[in-house]
């Protein structure tokens, strides 16, 4: 029997009789929209249908509650990831500290291109140029120091449109479904390309996602001892997992072990984990989230009649393997009411 | 509020003020034992000081709910390891189906040996040859295919000494305290060297741990299609995660993110995890399950005046480390009443 707060026995055993039996004509439930920034579109009734379909004992269809996993991909399918993903400009605004560290870098690349500040020269960095900066910028030091870094940094930077801290660009109907889902029975995990220990530092305050739920691109960390000889693990530049495209997949069996039920994306990235969840037995549910709302968020990729964009590319090709595949579509511009909890 | 169950609400509500008072009165939870199988000593009493020292909210060491993580070494800390670790039984028994699908094996060591049956020619296979033999039996299948052979062995492979199944061999004191500390809000995960994938078949039904919850010895997997076009994923001969000495705190960072409130073991292969835990603040408990009861489980390690053993070795070192960082040292013979639930 769980405990039972004083000002119900204090207005004595009637009290119960009169809260169980309103409680049982109409389960609070069945009152509240579990998703209000919703509009009652395609998308929505898939969710509802969905979790009717696997949480209802008498359904053919029922998961039972230790199996009820379900992934989502961050940047661009929980929170916005134009005209950069979050973590790039911490890596960029990170170098500053990092050149005093080490004052040769000042004057090697790419790293002199990023203390330049010129916005077209930095546009151009290549991949290679990037990766070099990611390890100078997340590797190397401690796991707890890096925790505190991103903690600090997250506190006081904004992004450039909103004048918000990130962590608030964060999409209140997404948000209600991870709550939903949950309710649900659901365990929901950030599966994202972004790193792991990155995203571990705000998911549990943001999302309501322990660290051990978040999987990531990964590094190796190393075991080792301060001067005083307590134990400390640093981070390595050494890659164990790169969390995007088959990797997803990859890190889903790594980290939690099962198949999804459910799969929420919006990019080619996610394109394995969606097929992977969609392949499974029973009900699944694949979602992708169409960012076609240039006025209230941003609006890219080819199936908008746009040029293609690095950042949470939406080719074509996505779109008709949605089609073929029975994913469903979440436009942000039809399906929501609301995009931020800000508005 | 939490659903209630019909008999209640049909005796009318005189039967909750009835029971309320008494739930006051006496709680549930100390009217029962959570450790029965434990003799009342000095490792009972440090575990129950413990889950005190963190779930109390009156207590200045107390912890949340969502920052409560136990973790626990398998072979020789949740079940019997000796005379091999029951994963190097089911490999040995899978090189004849191994065998028989690449017959030119058969005329190759390691497998030659393994083929012979010869024991004492068994017992000499280095630990590179048995390296051999576990990437030929544990990987280049399917996951779902190696789950299924995994189940299959467990059914009808017994344990020489016992004539049970290998599950059967669980320490029933342990079953106890991982129920006793998942009662009090704490996460239980294992923490083995054995295989990630191998654990995961049977951890759920034996100690209540979902899939997620397995820390191990883990290999990459491959993302691929089968002749229908469906997903699947491969085990890979890819060593992502060596889970033994810094590999456990390591491991624990890569799967779980937060260092663990406490932490079982029983060999070298668990010391950094447990110092680990113990150097975290606050009320840490670290604990070695320590095999001294030669009559009804095993004796083995310098401690008990025994040669060392390679299986679950347990040098003097760790049990001057224990000593000396306050690890509580679990001792078989003494600190349990039963050890097995068959007994």
């Amino acid at each position: 029997m769980p405990p039972v707060s004083r000002p119900f026995q204090r207005a004595g055993p009637w009290a119960f009789a009169l809260l169980l039996a309103s409680a049982w004509v109409t389960p609070a439930f069945a009152q509240t929209d579990p998703l209000p920034s919703w509009n009652d579109g395609p998308a929505k009734q898939a969710i509802v249908a969905f979790v009717r379909a696997t949480t209802d004992k008498a359904s053919p269809t029922f998961v039972p509650p230790e199996a009820r996993i379900a992934t989502f991909d961050q940047d661009g399918t929980l929170w916005v990831e134009h005209p950069l993903y979050s973590q790039i400009m911490y890596c960029l605004e990170r170098v500053p500290t990092v050149v005093k560290a080490k004052p040769e870098l000042a004057k090697v690349e790419p790293f002199k291109t990023v203390l330049s500040g010129n916005r077209e020269a930095l546009s151009k960095l290549s991949l290679k140029d990037l990766e070099t900066i990611a390890a100078a910028t997340l590797t190397g030091m401690a796991v707890d120091a890096f925790h505190a870094e991103v903690k600090t940094w997250l506190e006081t930077a904004k992004d450039p449109r909103w004048k918000r801290p990130y962590t608030e660009l964060t999409y209140l109907p997404m948000q209600e479904l991870l709550r939903y889902l949950r309710a649900s029975g659901y365990k929901t995990y950030i599966v994202t390309g972004g790193g792991q220990e990155f995203v571990r530092v705000y998911a549990e305050r943001v999302y309501g996602i322990p660290p051990e739920q978040v999987v990531g691109t990964a590094g190796g960390t190393k075991y080792g001892y301060d001067k005083e000889g307590r134990p400390f693990l640093t981070k390595e530049p050494k890659l164990l997992l790169n969390d995007n495209d088959a990797g997803k997949p990859e890190g889903i069996q790594l980290m939690i072990g099962r198949r999804p039920y459910a799969a929420f994306g919006n990019s080619t990235g996610d394109r394995q984990m969606l097929e992977y969840t969609k392949a499974g037995d029973g009900a699944r549910l694949s979602m992708i989230v169409l960012h076609d709302d240039a006025k209230r968020e941003y609006s890219y990729g080819p199936a908008q009649g746009l040029p293609p964009t690095k950042v949470g590319a939406f080719p074509q090709l996505l779109h008709d393997e949605a089609k073929k595949q029975g994913w469903i579509v979440i436009s942000m511009k039809n399906d929501w009411k609301r995009i931020f909890d800000f508005e």
